[in-house]
């Protein structure tokens, strides 16, 4: 690493995938410098520790239930070790100096530290106070949340990081919260031979979704033998024996948890997983030195900070609390640059290109849990809510691609309509491999497609997606 | 059966899916009568012979192949016996009485036999003459055609139909055609371990897919250990015993092939698989009778036979010559039904729903072949013939989604754009799977959509269909 440079055109605090789109796009086709400022991993949460690996985790799981649901094929599996090897290559045992290059080739100097700010345009790293000429962006991120329960913090719980960077499996695992988070490490850890019990506050799992994805994932949980307690959560936790072990790993014994709600009673495990929220990675990022309050970053479409004069101020990704999403960080990172670098050559933000339109109420997400619920736009609930007139159709999906794909395929597919404009508002797919179906709707929500329109888009047959003729055909009835 | 009325509303000749189809929606919510024409299953070549087995030939080969190259899972196959017993599945044994119960709950007659025009709306089948009120339909597809080589016929060749019905996997097979058909059956009998040899008289596989769609092909079955003669074909066919074994099966000694072209010379093989094309099957359709020329059937947008007075008289499928699919055949069917239930009813063909608009330049396609290869709209060479000014975007699907899916993930992706519009007019992709990601782009197409749009319809992490993006960010450069 050189020594910092006294000014930069561009300042990224928070190196993550949002930071690094918004550093490259503010300076791409430019002589304009930029730096990030990264005080762990360039490359940020998602790479390391909760995307990549998660999904490195998960993945093996998924192709052995396609392969020993194929007549003509033998499959077993899963070998833990060979998993766990595969998810340290993707995380490139956290060895960042890929993504220092990437930022290297891309004229992005990468500086090692914590970032805050100290002032109209002004960010401190180390000891030394820099100058950003044009925009400091605030990408930082969110942490885990844990919940202030007696003898939990004490009891040192597994957060989604060591979650998804276990080194051994660990016999018997409670995890508390009904999330995305959570319900994705309950289905890795259980496919790698895991006992895991869930603990969830409400009612049922995964809030914000349709409720018959909400039940399907449920049903999956329970079928692969994890017991779901719903409406309850841990009152306290003991945990006598905690030691640390060197390089953050640390050794403990047996955890007890004791619950109340639904089901009290008391519950063992040899881990405790905390998946239980987000909190912004904003206490020490000297918010008040430019006279904001603590907390999440608002911003605007944008995704200019929000109360500070002068439109020298950005916020991209989860500390902006928009989405919480990696593929929507990425999203306003772009449209960010695009900004800082139309502001910086004095050109007006004219066109589409200059607005983050997709992140309110047209955000693509996937849940790879078995089986994978994607959706794009409005539940039917929240549509309802934002007061559209609201029809659905929701069916299986059962055509004769899903059957020839596996002999256990079973899936569901709904679509939540404007009824006054016949304009698709949001879909939700759930079943074997239903992230590769997204796009297609995404596609449709993002651009207002009506239903009139989308019946001329056929699909090929003996696909999956034929199920979108199906939701046609029910739609007209 | 019950013996036929002597008038229907709608008669059509031909129970594969467009035929089933354009009855179904001709006379949904109404009283309106119909009655199907079928000599040999209904269901048709679809169902029984051409997309339903060869898929199901192909998937188990698709599942090994992805849980082969997943660390963790260990695999093995294919076993020959359990992958035709699942295809034998899939055809019901050659049982159609699923489809004539599903015709059955819709209101729809099947009459079998080999239905024939006898005059204006006038059909004959069995030697009885049926009366159409409303509409004929003409929905007989094609046949295999076969090459006049000296030999061939007599050593009673291999169609389609047989290489998807086999019963035992020949070891030695030479296959004669480079398009779909020849591509994906030397796929699926070379998995299931036969010696395949391909002869393809052009200099490429595929002719109307983008090159690298060809190439990739080419490279796939090369790698699998297909050798393809291209610039070659058959000059003559020796097969010095055949007998017919009943049931419809023969009994073949080696078959000899005299090689003429770029590699002459002489190849030996247990069975010679002819894929060269099609012909229309309407030979024996009375087509003289309304006077029509012998051939394919020429349709407007509405399906309605061009050249015959009184809107009366409609052909979907491939017997129509628009485009030969069996998901476009359905859609031309769809659109056919709706326009004869409108006529029938007065009522005028207001909107986009009562012409086949899609059939033309959005046509989506997938080829199962390792790798697939999913196309839809105008390939760069097709767009520029029809005089748009054109920009391609095309690279390597090389995406964390990709690297997640299997070790072995190999795929490329291109986009064809209008310059003058910024809209999206074709899009090809190839790699596993890649016949689930098409549907994103059959909307795009079809919907018109411009690539300021798309930018704005995030693909989600870690998908596969980030490719998307890639192909966005690097059209912008």
């Amino acid at each position: 690493m050189t020594t910092p440079a006294a000014e930069y055109d561009v300042i990224v605090i928070g190196g993550g995938p949002a930071g690094e789109n918004a550093a490259d796009y503010a300076i791409a086709n430019s002589t304009r410098t930029a730096a990030i400022i990264e005080q762990e991993l360039v490359g940020g949460e998602c790479s390391y520790w909760a995307c990549m690996p998660s999904k490195a985790l998960l993945r093996p799981g998924h192709v052995l239930a396609a392969a020993k649901n194929m007549p003509g094929v033998t499959a077993h599996g899963l070998d833990v070790e060979a998993v766990l090897r595969r998810r340290d290559g993707f995380v490139h045992d956290h060895d960042d100096s890929s993504q220092v290059e990437w930022a290297r080739d891309n004229r992005i100097e990468v500086i090692r530290g914590r970032g805050r700010l100290a002032g109209e345009r002004l960010v401190e790293v180390g000891g030394r106070t820099l100058r950003a000429r044009h925009a400091v962006v605030l990408a930082t991120g969110t942490r885990a949340a844990i919940p202030d329960v007696p003898g939990l913090r004490a009891a040192r719980p597994w957060i989604s990081r060591d979650a998804t960077n276990l080194h051994e499996v660990p016999a018997r695992v409670v995890i508390v919260g009904g999330g995305v988070v959570a319900c994705e490490a309950a289905t890795w850890l259980r496919s790698l031979g895991a006992e895991v019990t869930m603990l969830v506050r409400g009612p049922a799992l995964l809030a914000a979704s349709e409720p018959f994805a909400r039940d399907r994932v449920a049903e999956g949980l329970t079928a692969a033998g994890v017991p779901i307690l719903f409406g309850c959560e841990p009152a306290a936790v003991h945990r006598p024996e905690v030691a640390d072990t060197g390089e953050g790993r640390v050794h403990g014994g047996p955890v007890t948890i004791e619950v109340r709600g639904a089901k009290p009673g008391t519950l063992e495990a040899d881990e405790i997983v905390v998946a239980a929220g987000r909190a912004p990675a904003t206490e020490e990022l000297g918010l008040d030195s430019v006279g904001l309050p603590p907390g999440y970053v608002e911003v605007d479409d944008q995704l200019t900070v929000r109360g500070v004069e002068g439109d020298w101020l950005y916020a991209v990704g989860d500390v902006n609390h928009r989405v919480a999403l990696t593929h929507m960080g990425k999203y306003q990172a772009r449209v960010c640059g695009d900004v800082i670098a139309a502001r910086a050559e004095d050109r007006p933000l004219d066109g589409p290109r200059f607005a983050a339109s997709a992140d309110h109420a047209k955000v693509p997400q996937v849940i790879f849990t078995d089986p994978e619920v994607a959706s794009v736009g409005l539940t039917a609930a929240a549509a309802r809510k934002a007061g559209y007139p609201v029809d659905t159709v929701e069916l299986d999906i059962a055509v004769a691609g899903s059957a020839l794909a596996r002999d256990d395929y079973a899936g569901r597919a709904a679509l939540v309509i404007d009824t006054a404009s016949d304009i698709l508002l949001g879909a939700t797919f759930v079943g074997p491999d239903v992230g590769e179906q997204l796009h297609a709707a995404t596609v449709a929500v993002v651009a207002g497609l009506s239903l009139e329109t989308l019946w001329h888009a056929v699909p090929a047959y003996p696909t999956v997606s034929e199920f979108w003729l199906r939701l046609l055909e029910a739609r007209r009835g």
